[in-house]
């Protein structure tokens, strides 16, 4: 039998793109934006200023990763067939940025495991792991919502919520 | 009913690589290739400095366009849900030349109809044009193999060959 094919996000799910829009408000204007008062915010609503810094050169060069993401993605790559896939194409510039994050990070993974799309509507698999509704609404498989403040207050969806990446592997380990 | 989704490639198909490798070729050597004289040949076999080229600042971004293309996917993009799909993983620094060329080129389409990957296995649609049999091979869908040189002798194949945008409208509209 074939291995089953699991789709991982990166923003919001490998890489804490929260924690580097606090980290570069903080650098820009001094203020310490607290990350557990952004609970029930979008990006926007939480970081006033998100939308210039997602447009700067080294903005997703430098995200911090999410904790526990490496050591599940490689264990999760050893026995299902892994894509990370990342609605990239917004901003063009940080198409070779994420793939330099992807290969500093996770060097067990080839650039043939990584899809940069606009729309994920063109992505097929049997699992996919997302923080972001527009992309789980209309996946034909097992949709897994990893929590982030943006959707932590949503309760009305049909998608399984795991709050780390412990909880990813213990359920699909 | 929801429109047909057509996954179109890029290098050989909407941009011209082989009219892009010879013109390398004689501004780094000033050897004149004759197109005609690839007919049968890899890439590799009919350019020997194209493994240098590819990996040029820009090489991709200013790649003719294959004859008819514009018009064309214009003329598809009413009638069906467009994707463009290029496997230009292999080449990090291609990927933002790639989306400029687009846009440049076809400025009717959005960003969110691009996809960049590694492998086109994760990309799932009705119809696919491409010149490499190992896009198409595993494609789920309506297969058109668009005559290329390194192609042009390839007969057993299940795929519908075309030899030029123009067949393809015939054939899709």
């Amino acid at each position: 039998m074939s291995k089953q094919r699991i789709i991982i996000d990166m923003d919001g799910v490998m890489a804490d793109v929260y924690l580097r829009y606090i980290q570069r408000e903080l650098e820009e204007t001094g203020r310490q934006i607290i990350y557990a008062e952004t609970n029930g915010l979008t990006e926007k609503g939480a970081f006033p200023n998100c939308m210039k810094h997602v447009n700067e050169r080294d903005f997703f060069r430098y995200i911090p990763l999410m904790k526990g993401a490496v050591e599940a993605v490689q264990k999760l790559n050893d026995q299902y067939e892994v894509f990370i896939v990342s609605a990239a194409m917004e901003f063009p510039y940080s198409l070779e940025e994420k793939y330099f994050w992807l290969q500093e990070h996770f060097p067990f993974l080839s650039w043939e495991q990584f899809a940069f799309c606009g729309s994920k509507t063109v992505i097929a698999g049997d699992i996919m792991i997302d923080d972001n509704f527009k992309n789980l609404d209309h996946f034909k498989g097992r949709t897994l919502l990893f929590t982030q403040p943006h959707n932590i207050r949503e309760h009305d969806h049909p998608h399984e919520r795991v709050g780390s990446w412990q909880e990813i592997t213990h359920l699909l380990l």
